[in-house]
């Protein structure tokens, strides 16, 4: 994944010691077992090398902040930039404005130069300095005005498809011989992306919908009956749902979308969720936005500008049947219904996920001035990593029902392990 | 409002100094200026009295927490509690569960005995204890049973319906000469109760409240027009919306039900939202639930369990004329929405919040062990003080638009001072 | 106080609603008690006039800083820079630097001008920008100086020494008849300013001790016998440390300059100390730093550089002799030292203080807009009022131990009422 | 370390999926790299085992904290607690009081039986329900306590010391030839406990820690030439001040035990100081309380109750020769000292650790259960693992400043890699 051959610069830190290209990362670490999907893979170890591809005073770099909001973006621009500027020298650092949209000229506004006094104080607060939006780029007009401004690095803060964007640009940049180094940040707030252990912004969430629960739990605790239905972020993992129930040891019921469960029999979600409350006069449901999906039809064709199919709203629907259920039974309940999202992602990092955005940010500038692109930076068994992109597309990062934190969740919750 | 003349029983803690049944707050205070409503209304001073009616080992007490939840609750009860059994040596005090209908044998659950091991960290928690619930009481069934319990002092938290309750109990009780003080402790997130400057609570909503302005803010940043509607608790009054707009100082246009807007016009919200948006591109705006009602057409007959006609959703109504308008004009744009009530009221007492419970929880005691009945504990120009519940009904506590808070409101917003 | 006449320049603001200067609120409000010392005071209404003083675009303010840090100085720079700005339309505004000595170019640096983008995130800081120190100023220089700036309008932020050096200020322009407004922002952690029940970065500092004393609470009940000493900010006054004990509820002895103790004898704390550690194994003691000043032999002739007499440390001396009395009896203890004074007053203002600090600020630019000048803004009763400064050393605020929160301390704490 | 072989009770809960002791965990994981000292290591990975050792019907288990206070002693007890009774149905759950001297009848008090009740909200508060001190304990009285008691199961909470002591008893019932399991959970606030990647309580220190940080820079931001030294925890390892610096990005020096520095000459750390003094005019020290022992002369024989030898207060011995430094120079300066390792350990658990306790301690159930001993659970490369005891004491974790995290350090701080 290296553009050519390296440069003749050194890394100016040289006091500080440099990785190796060839130390290694394997993705399977567990001996005595089955074999298991990506054993085999070995990753690059990040972190600064000796050699580097750019000369400093000859790079200019460029960030990009892409799709929903995620704790700790301002982090990593802030990082990124002091990196470059006072480990490499770099003079120049663009923002681009707005998510990809900013790197086309045609629909974007024009990019700010990045000085220390913009970005000193900026991990302080949520959302992103540069903002975001969705959507794709045209790969032809962003290289066009990459190689206008000089950018030879460019930074990509964003989810799967805006990393495979990413890659199409390397590739773009590739075909018309521009050694231009394209280098993602992998931001997932679902923690779904492959070979990222701990993403940044997880925790932050974690935290922040551990306090929603608190307070829905406060809420049914406090009336007779009180059934709480708290929707949380997680389109196809349940990661999110699991690490609050955990922390906050007060949900009897996490939904999440590896455990498909039923609603009705006497098995089914329903009638437990009669039982507890007939025996405990209260509940609290934690459910994964992207749970039961098949409970809920055939998939709509609407998609987002993102390009993810808009999903159904599970938590109205449980809401929707929960109502329909205790009515039918004559029991009497009172609902409450969280959709905290907004307020969950908008929240500055915390302590663990700003020293985390940190490491990804550095990390992410060692791999861009040794000339590495086509990659994210990844973490796996306590290593930061490069990850070829076209790696992330071949697996899905999915809780793994069988784990230690889903037998704490049901641990915590007590509830059955199916809903069947 | 003594229930009839004075025991012989003396305040135990005699050291403490006591407050004379002559000292008096007047409501108005102000000279020089135009007489105003209340001017010449005077109320007894709260305080511990030297001379009790109940005799402290024959004294049996109970507390009722009624409506929806408010940060402090329990805070109240353990402080009743505790001024109950250490200062005066109550032995016996009861918390009724789930509201007013915990007071009637035929609908509720038995009362239970509250201990000292029970109550001692519940003001770490949101809620209250005993639940709570909506609605009224037979006032018959209600004194029959406290009187078959031999409960004579009653403390009642909750707002103005439940406080009408509490009188018609104590009346009850008179009407059958049973010696039964009925004591309140106003209980008002939208701070609305008349004689009661600081109502306990309220500045952990403004607090929780700031918070989610402060994330709504952070959205709106970090996308191209972004517009966040945050509904706030005020069905009467805006206090809540215009401290937590002052303490945000990042609202931009904050909607009260005391101020009218007009939507269409130039100089209509729309018109001025239209230009905050295309000069500066994002906004923010608070607005209460009970704000604009006027625009929503005849109001419905509908009721909650407490009789509060139920209001139309002004949030979801904005928000709706918002996306139509902007798309008539074709102006690209971003929607938030935010409804964070459930969030906001289940939130623990805050510093100041858990010190202002503990006060009017102890004057609450005090007033009842002298004898007092049928009034609320007020407070106002920074004196605790005695209110007769006949007055709560002859007043309403609104925002005055020529307060210095309604002005700070206008200088952090911005905003006109009509949408007209 | 007003400089002279009034200027022809009208409130910019016009719609808002303006104060009369006949308009006044008494010092004393209880009626039926005997007179109090201060009954017959009249304090004009703070508020916007409808005359001003000063010609808008005519007015320069400057801004300084004095004495300790405190939760909320930012916060009013902000909201004294806006009001000036935005509801006047005053163009110029300084900030002067590192407290009075930045009055005096011979000693300190020049003043900076304050912008929108420079003061629109302070709020959310702790500290000062404008920097701080102790010690007076030298009034000829300084108004020298303010004359040769062009600086008619000065807003001094701290505390007694700080406004009378501030009343000096104006006198000796008065002597020089140059028209100089100075206003006053009382600042003080102790909350013991006369005329101001509320003093912003009291209500966070409380917040935070409490959060101290909670640890403190913690760290004694998991070891066996387990004493924490917690020192608290309090020269004079025991408003900080009673209204930490009370928010706490986990403290077990709060002591008070305004309360003097016996440490010996069979009444005295040391014996009480000793009773409550055998019979519950832990004890938690918040202190005043200038509580037991009697104690520590005659007062030393030390002065910090705002001239006051340095306190000998109460906290130090109290572990020394809880620790001789232990041993002495043979009582093993485990001994935990508290002083978190740097840590509370940095803290960046809470919600409440937010709003305190903005009508501060807001209320000083309508007085000295309107040529008011040798005050400090005070709050008395709910209402922000005008103070002359002299009346400020006629008077001291103290803790009256037959107050309801030093009787809410007494419940929380069940201390005896005297250690005798 | 199985006790003997295993018993022929089946794990309850067996829709969980069980690990399988041929599954294991390697210390070392790059490859390509130099072979690193424990390369060769593999450790069990932890997990519930299909066959149990005790029948849960006949097993007795204890619970003991030692040591210094760590954030999530009480998550982690609760969890045992739980995991016990309900995923294996455990009955009896002794907590021993007091830390080692519990568990001899001849100096501690009686264990106290362990509820559902009494350990339900406990995670919600910092400290230790059961109390702890430092110390040994008499292995042959503790033993037969233990048998006396019917106690077959022992978790030990606490540091290297506590699981050394552990060992002991281990080997002491096998001698007896009495079957008691008993494991470890490491409890480490400094993170230096080897193969334990990520300890409990760890991420809650940083993050007070932060504070503090973030609370001592401002305070030397807002006075001329402000110099704060903050001492952190960190006997022989860095990674709090290490962490804590990179997720406050607000200091300017980090000083810790692997990194010896000079304070004199020409690049020593005074003269780094006064430079950035003179350049920026404040500065924020974070230290570790055990860098810089080199600099404090021979070390004293003084050990605490733990055994470990007192190390001599390096933060003061810092603030005295800035002191003298720059009083020597001439510098004007203001000093700010904070120690704030009670307010940091007592805190509650944040919810990562939240999360972390639950899995340490769920993780030491199931090995129990399975009849393992003499180990403590680790955590290595995102994996929960059993690592013997006596190897624990072959190895230490240290800080490598060759490490991700130092360079980090390097970039926040900005401070040269060594002062030489």
């Amino acid at each position: 994944m290296n553009i050519t051959s390296l440069g003749t610069a050194q890394y100016p830190s040289r006091l500080k010691r440099c990785v190796d290209d060839r130390q290694s990362v394997p993705a399977g670490i567990l001996r005595g077992a089955k074999a298991q999907p990506g054993d085999d893979i070995l990753f690059e170890l990040a972190g600064a090398r000796e050699q580097l591809f750019f000369d400093p005073s000859a790079a200019r770099a460029g960030i990009v902040t892409c799709g929903g909001l995620c704790p700790g973006l301002n982090d990593v621009i802030r990082s990124v930039f002091f990196e470059l500027r006072y480990a490499y020298g770099v003079q120049e650092v663009l923002g681009f404005r707005w998510g990809y949209q900013g790197l086309d000229p045609e629909r974007g506004s024009a990019p700010v130069v990045l000085t220390h006094e913009a970005v000193d104080r900026i991990h302080l607060q949520g959302g992103t300095i540069l903002g975001t939006s969705r959507g794709p780029v045209d790969k032809a007009r962003a290289v066009d005005n990459l190689i206008r401004l000089g950018v030879n690095i460019l930074f990509t803060i964003g989810g799967d498809g805006t990393q495979r964007g990413a890659r199409d640009l390397f590739l773009e940049a590739q075909r018309r011989a521009y050694p231009l180094a394209v280098v993602g940040i992998p931001k997932t707030i679902d923690s779904d992306i492959p070979f990222v252990s701990r993403s940044f912004g997880f925790l932050t969430a974690v935290q922040e919908a551990a306090r929603v629960l608190d307070r829905a739990h406060t809420e049914v605790r406090s009336v007779q009956n009180g059934i709480a239905v708290v929707k949380l972020m997680g389109r196809h993992a349940g990661f999110l749902t699991a690490a609050a129930t955990v922390a906050s040891q007060d949900v009897n019921f996490a939904l999440i979308p590896e455990v498909p469960f039923n609603l009705e029999g006497d098995r089914g979600f329903m009638s437990e969720l009669e039982r507890r409350i007939v025996a405990r006069g209260h509940a609290v449901i934690a459910i994964a936005e992207g749970a039961g999906q098949e409970l809920l039809g055939e998939p709509g064709e609407a998609r987002d500008a993102s390009g993810n199919v808009k999903l159904k709203d599970i938590g109205q629907f449980l809401v929707g049947k929960i109502d329909q259920h205790f009515r039918g039974r004559n029991v009497p309940f009172v609902m409450r219904y969280f959709d905290p999202s907004y307020i969950v992602r908008s929240s500055p990092a915390n302590t663990e996920d700003s020293i985390l955005c940190d490491q990804f940010a550095r990390h992410a500038v060692h791999a861009a001035m040794a000339g590495k692109t086509g990659l994210v930076i990844g973490y796996l068994h306590d290593c930061y990593i490069h990850v070829p992109i076209e790696l992330l597309a071949t697996q899905q990062k999915r809780l793994d029902p069988s784990s230690p934190i889903w037998s704490a969740v049901l641990s915590a919750t007590g509830q059955p392990h199916r809903f069947e």
